[in-house]
């Protein structure tokens, strides 16, 4: 959704700033991104930058600035809402991830020469995409090395000119940063300390002395806190550093609004030993500490910016530290978040019953109302609003997980479809509504779509949607080898859209975190190969998606989603084989069913779900 | 198969001459390999050092010899003949891909200090690996940098001294090398400038104007030569040059024995514009060449040694060459190979049917003896025997592909089990016999396994097999969009073992030359993810082979294997959509089928497969 900033200048005035401050910086092209200081996936409007300075309000962009050019690179998604977005404002979309267009690393690498300038604000990009985008730069400048002046290009990331142009208007809201809580061990199910401990087993295994996140879900799960400053995701503005030289000699700070923190909070960190500083002064601590050997830091995840500071500092280390070198691996936090404990899953599956039965009644009576009077007037606004107020009425629902997406008929077929009071569809008496949503609480994060029969739909619908089912069934009842990433199963769930040439332009599956966000890795469920990229294997208290769908463009949509756990099946000749449990129970509409496609083997399967989901509805509605 | 070398010295005494040796040249550790300068699967005797050093005859290892210790590793396929073959020798066997022992590259990095000197014949070992050697070293050396005098570690190549051991012993096979013939162009589908003209197009993508290629294979397809140095693989020792400026400006030589060479292809190349110059020339020619640009080579090919030449003589080129760096990718020869062309299609087709017509009539004369009292003195060695000789008899069959595997009961639980005129068991009328055998034409190399009843067999064995034959269908009926890779559609062949808690531990598909090797990449069908290793999109025109299996160890061995062709199946939405075509058309033995596991499409693929395949063998059979 497009969000309306106030703003003093036009667009062309703004890039007209921009390129006036960027020459008194000596900089020939300006890159602003979508993300913020700590890669974040979803941001908060203050960081919202990009959007500001472009008009294109959608979740992937990078807008470059050169002296006589403004071009912003987004992916396929996007095409169509950035278009539309940018019409008037001279600015140019490219289309990333598509060769009709170059990606911004090979423009940028064309189009500037050695001896010229490339800024940025250093805080939001990784150090990964800094050296990826100077990488390229090297396939056409041959020359020396080394970051910062690199192969005779410079960069300068020292200021953030977009933002201050945003700042000088006025119109930026505030940094405004929410209250920070603790969550509770009950659900957390390991204390910070404990936590502590399997960090410090995992650096020491990486011969790393000290350990600097920026990545907030990973910060909220290890300091079992949790946030309000970004939009569904129970995440504070944050960053934990770590030393463990001993169990003798070690530390932990938190960094964050030291008025934000709860009183309660404060204590509990106090007493598992975490120190609590200042979010603003992480600089100058990474700038100051005396590093005692070598410091762990995703290059994925953390500003090139905070990875400079620390590397510049090895580089004048005591001459006893052995080795100076950055390790980039993936964080362990996020390693071993991934994997829910015991406490963690028991809450789950609680939860998840909770919501499923929310589900289901919203299902119920959107298919009452369409089969009365009420149903005359119904369309995908009040849809979303029903849902979410039943949800919201759940037993400890304390927020959605991502902006609930309700689509009838051809909006469906729009992966990324938001309804808003002023553009919507009505529902009509036929056809299909996909329902995509979830919730939050303090044992779980939901996720979970249903696309159900409003009336009559036509056979081709009905078959669409069974060849959705079967492989969604196929992925659910898979069992496997331990060793395996989300890749090699993929196909199971798309085997029979493929049989008849059709595919779904986006993952089979996604991980979810855990009262944290809807969206979180390192595991998923794709196919697609990508050189160079590491993809992560499925262990047994992971959590991923199963969604697949069919996307007739301009017809209807359909997806059908379950979040699953995975589980260890059995053990036969030393492997160990795992498999699939579902959190999500919530009956799939039989009216949109062709059975003459399923084999005995699926309507078992299927019999056994819609049972399971009945029996969960009505033990909740009794309760 | 052990090779029994006639020598001078006992293994031991070999080792201390090997120890002078390496103290005259200050050398601390010395490597010795199982391949040769090729990076050949399989080798000549004349490069089997590692095998008269230690006495073990696998196909992969790897030997280490230092002042007081005398390792070699092996992988799993091999641990218990290694054990064996190494008893007596002093010689200690270390388990590769095994956590019990340390791998060779951490044992080195473990052992070796710095100042210290790595010895082994650069020939042999591969840019790549030698470099994986010296990172590892840096973990524990971390120190500055520069292969040669890496991390303070020193390495030396430049002498063959374990290879001179069997020299000066008299008993080393003489480095003879046999006659290289024309691939006819009716049987490549390309003459040579056709296919030197894809290479510069691939050249000039890269931004290469050199191209150094060792891969044997690779050199025979550019070249349409067959040559006959090492056993089952129609290869000839060689190397290839070329270098492409322009249309205008271009060069192409063939390094090999001029001698070999026979007149009518000497003419054929000569007209084609290739250079033919001495095998032994090749490392002086390296050293003299004016080089223009950069250079294309394969570390993961070509020979350390080679590379380093290359990258000496680029370091002092001259000052217009704007960019020195090695570009290493994937050998364009080895990716354009692994495409048919729709020549060598037809023909592979044609031929393929004919080697299945004689597999079939193998397998049913075995039926026949094992059914009357022919069979009371069956064995491997003389099934073996049968299958060969009847295959050979086959119109233009020249070669095996490969050393036939007859495997009766518990034998064929061992996946390179092979009977030998000293070890061998006789085949009785029950259980299975497993028989894994190819043979070469000029417009194929065959691969084909199948496993029949032989009398009365168990309920768990017709299970199994059955179970394998689900999944070989599954595979060979798969529908994918094309970007996938094997990675991608291993599981569809394993899905009904895992769902029972087996597994086979090899690939489910690797590559297949034409009238080359039987084993060729860069694609096949596996499922395991090997963090950094690249993979290959499958493509139509690539050849896989489809052979899942069931190791019981001690009781029986099954596995079905068929060739496959990947083929276009059809377009839609803008995609593509791959599947496979069978090229190889063997009758499934039925009495070892278990009905009530297959559902009505399983039946009625097999029963199409088995018409299909009778077909052939009666068409073959009144030709």
């Amino acid at each position: 959704m497009r969000r309306f900033f106030f703003r003093e200048y036009t667009m062309r005035e703004q890039i007209e700033i921009l390129r006036h401050k960027m020459e008194q910086k000596g900089i020939d092209c300006y890159i602003v991104t979508t993300t913020d200081a700590h890669n974040s996936e979803y941001v908060s409007e203050h960081d919202m930058v990009l959007e500001y300075m472009s008009g294109f309000s959608g979740s992937n962009g990078t807008f470059l600035v050169t002296k006589d050019e403004a071009l912003l690179w987004t992916d396929g998604r996007y095409y169509i809402q950035c278009e539309k977005e940018l019409e008037g404002s001279g600015i140019r979309m490219m289309r990333q991830g598509d060769d009709r267009d170059p990606s911004i690393e090979a423009y940028i690498a064309s189009h500037i020469m050695p001896g010229q300038c490339i800024g940025f604000d250093g805080d939001k990009l990784t150090g990964y995409s800094v050296d990826r985008l100077l990488s390229k730069c090297r396939k056409i400048n041959d020359d020396s090395c080394g970051r910062g002046a690199c192969y005779g290009i410079k960069i300068c990331y020292t200021d953030d000119l977009a933002g201050r142009i945003w700042n000088e208007d006025g119109s930026r809201p505030a940094d405004n940063h929410g209250r920070i809580r603790t969550h509770d061990v009950k659900y957390a199910g390991k204390t910070v300390s404990e936590k502590l401990a399997m960090i410090h087993e995992k650096m020491k295994k990486l011969e790393c002395t000290h350990f600097f996140i920026s990545k907030l879900d990973d910060i909220m799960w290890l300091y079992n806190v949790r946030g309000e400053d970004v939009a569904y995701n129970p995440v504070a503005f944050s960053y934990a550093f770590i030393t463990y030289i001993s169990d003798e000699e070690k530390e932990a700070y938190f960094f964050a609004d030291e008025e934000c923190v709860s009183e309660e909070t404060g204590k509990t960190l106090t007493a598992e030993g975490v120190g609590i500083k200042a979010y603003g002064s992480v600089y100058d601590f990474l700038t100051c500490y005396e590093y005692r050997g070598n410091i762990l830091a995703d290059e994925r995840e953390v500003s090139v910016k905070a990875l400079d500071i620390m590397a510049g500092r090895l580089k004048d280390g005591p001459a006893d530290i052995r080795s100076y070198h950055m390790v980039s691996r993936v964080n362990p936090t996020t390693e071993l978040k991934s994997i829910k404990n015991d406490t963690e899953i028991k809450w789950m599956k609680e939860y998840f019953m909770r919501d499923s039965a929310a589900m289901t009644k919203y299902l119920r009576e959107v298919k009452k109302i369409m089969g009365c009077a009420d149903g005359d007037d119904f369309d995908e606004v009040k849809a979303a609003k029903l849902c979410d107020s039943i949800r919201l009425e759940t037993k400890d629902c304390f927020d959605l997980s991502f902006t609930t997406i309700a689509a009838y008929g051809a909006n469906a077929a729009m992966m990324h479809y938001e309804a808003t009071e002023s553009s919507y569809s009505k529902c009509e008496k036929r056809g299909m509504l996909l329902t995509d949503c979830g919730g939050q609480y303090p044992g779980a994060t939901t996720d979970v779509t249903r696309t159900i029969a409003l009336g009559e739909v036509s056979g081709e619908e009905k078959r669409h949607f069974t060849l959705v089912l079967k492989g969604w069934l196929a992925l659910m009842h898979a069992t496997w080898i331990e060793g395996c990433t989300g890749r090699n199963l993929d196909i199971l769930a798309r085997q029979f859209l493929w049989n008849e040439g059709i595919d779904y332009k986006c993952g089979t599956g996604h991980g979810v975190g855990y009262c944290l966000n809807v969206h979180e890795g390192p595991q998923n469920i794709r196919w697609r190969y990508i050189e160079g990229s590491s993809e992560a294997v499925l262990y047994p208290g992971m959590i991923v998606t199963n969604e697949p769908g069919v996307y007739m463009e301009g017809r209807y949509g359909i997806r059908t989603e379950n979040t699953m756990l995975v589980v260890k099946r059995f053990e036969n000749d030393g492997d160990t084989y795992l498999g699939f449990e579902n959190l999500t129970w919530v009956p799939i509409d039989e009216e949109l069913i062709d059975y003459s496609l399923l084999d005995d083997k699926e309507k078992q399967w299927l019999k056994e779900y819609q049972n399971h989901s009945n029996e969960v509805f009505e033990r909740a509605m009794t309760d």
